[in-house]
């Protein structure tokens, strides 16, 4: 089959390779439509030591069963595989399993090819009239989701009277705002430093967009709930600049490990600072429902380009060049 | 009157003053009896921006009215005076009102003197039979009952499957201890470096304490709940390194501004970092009900020294020659 293989820092090779094969009681998929995430650039630039090359990227997949009973069902991907049999998975939280695998991590390859083996249960029917394209973006959106479900609990007001900012303006930080606004926010400002995306974040909802570069947004000290989709000490700091007493910082993003955070501020005024990883399985069921049924607008913000030309895609969304918040490619 | 003054860093001064007078509308009371906490250390060294000399430190007050029709009341201090008016205080989240004042940071002076004023609503009635001494840990202690409120919200599972590492042997760490113990928490362990103090944690609980400096102390990774009553960068990485997948970190201390926390991790494993300044007055009236009838045991750890010998109690926790997880000065 055809795939695109990272192959070192800063390399992808459009390449065949072996075809994917079905594991055990799993079903084989062709690969319609796979996202780009942020964690697949971090792997492209070299710094994720969790996914050595050679290596298949991509976990935001969409496509249709091939093998058994169920051949020619659509499906979207709930990349996380988990042991069910844990104190974690027994409590509904599948992405604190300590077994837990992620297609695009060893042992398992990436969707960036035509062909994936997945659990039957990762599985989510797209009901007809729902593209592919669409349907893979539940991956990056129920990342937001999950993060709108911690941050009402870690709020003390409800999430209706708070003031919300999310920090970064790609496919996780539009996902999230988009969440926050079905979930009955107001008042959800987006930051983004990329202006070629700000028509696009704008157009998408009732936010307000704008370029913390530029000096005249005064959110500082203002905002109830941040949410960091970035996640490098750079948005840290302004998570904690923007939040105010009382309030929490959600943090998606792993940009990188260390710093940003003023922890005497966030001692004095008690702020929350609370980590997401992913998503349970019942937010991505909750998700992908919300996506089908129109909860979360038109999604209308995804470029597609074919995955052979995935490292012109990777290139770009380096160099700024994407103003799309998801490129999403088609095997 | 007498005072003990700081002076600067590293200097107190035991000398007479003028007399404190009430405020309009406030009680004068006859101090009796006033702990010694970490944050009047921290500015005894000169690292509380917020506490210049000259000015009299102390926050931990039990006292006598001597003014007013109420004359003769016996009265333990909270140190927080508020403005009652905001959206905070009104939400009862008065330690996050913008207004706040503590005694022992201007404009308040503090309470290592023999007269001191406070509004009456910040008064707490002390029982007959129960001594200033004891009534005087209630704001020490009410730090820990408003953190292990704050935990039960951030834990997935209830407090009485939680396994707890307290770091930090002092008042406020022995305190969240005696808390964790009354609201139920079983497995309870307190890590302190000064080995002096061990055997009063031990005798005050069924606590499993140990030097985190030695090693065998296998808690690294087995916390649900970590509560770090000291505050440092290095107390930080411990409970990064202590808590478990989707547990949590309760702040209380105001050591250094930065660094510690592992933030790669916390997200990953979904850990939530929950600040938290002082109390609520609900809090602190019911930490002093539950000193006054005996549910947080005998509290007989504490040390009294004079007053005038502040300056020796002060060195002498400095210098790690104090057993005793409080000193307690008398004017």
């Amino acid at each position: 089959m055809k795939a695109l293989v990272y192959t070192g820092p800063e390399q992808l090779r459009y390449d065949t390779v072996p075809d994917a094969v079905a594991r055990d009681g799993e079903a084989l998929l062709r690969v319609d439509s796979v996202g780009i995430c942020g964690s697949d650039m971090h792997a492209f630039l070299g710094h994720d030591e969790r996914r050595p090359a050679p290596l298949i990227l991509g976990h935001e997949a969409a496509g249709t069963i091939v093998n058994g009973p169920e051949a020619g069902r659509r499906v979207t991907v709930n990349p996380l595989v988990t042991c069910g049999q844990c104190e974690a998975c027994k409590a509904g939280r599948n992405n604190l399993c300590p077994q837990r695998q992620i297609i695009s991590m060893p042992p398992r390859e990436g969707a960036f090819a035509e062909r994936l083996s997945m659990p039957l249960e990762n599985l989510v029917t797209i009901p007809a009239g729902v593209s592919f394209e669409k349907a893979a973006l539940a991956e990056p959106i129920a990342c937001g989701w999950h993060a709108v479900r911690l941050a009402r609990n870690a709020l003390a007001k409800p999430l209706e009277e708070a003031t919300c900012l999310v920090i970064g303006g790609g496919a996780i930080g539009l996902g999230a705002a988009l969440v926050l606004a079905t979930a009955g926010a107001s008042g959800i400002a987006i930051s983004e430093t990329n202006k070629a995306r700000h028509p696009t974040l704008t157009r998408s909802g009732d936010f307000h967009v704008f370029d913390p570069s530029q000096p005249g947004c005064a959110v500082d000290g203002a905002v109830d709930l941040v949410i960091d989709a970035v996640g490098f000490a750079a948005t840290r700091e302004a998570a904690c600049r923007a939040v105010r007493p009382g309030g929490a910082i959600v943090h998606i993003g792993l940009g990188d490990a260390n710093g940003g955070l003023d922890i005497r501020k966030m001692t004095l005024q008690e702020i929350a600072f609370i980590g997401t990883y992913t998503y349970t399985p019942a937010d991505f069921r909750e998700t992908a429902a919300a996506i089908f049924d129109g909860r979360l607008g038109a999604l209308n913000w995804t470029e597609t380009r074919s995955l052979s030309d995935g490292l012109g895609a990777f290139r770009d969304i380096r160099n700024g060049a994407a103003a799309a918040p998801k490129i999403i490619l088609k095997p």
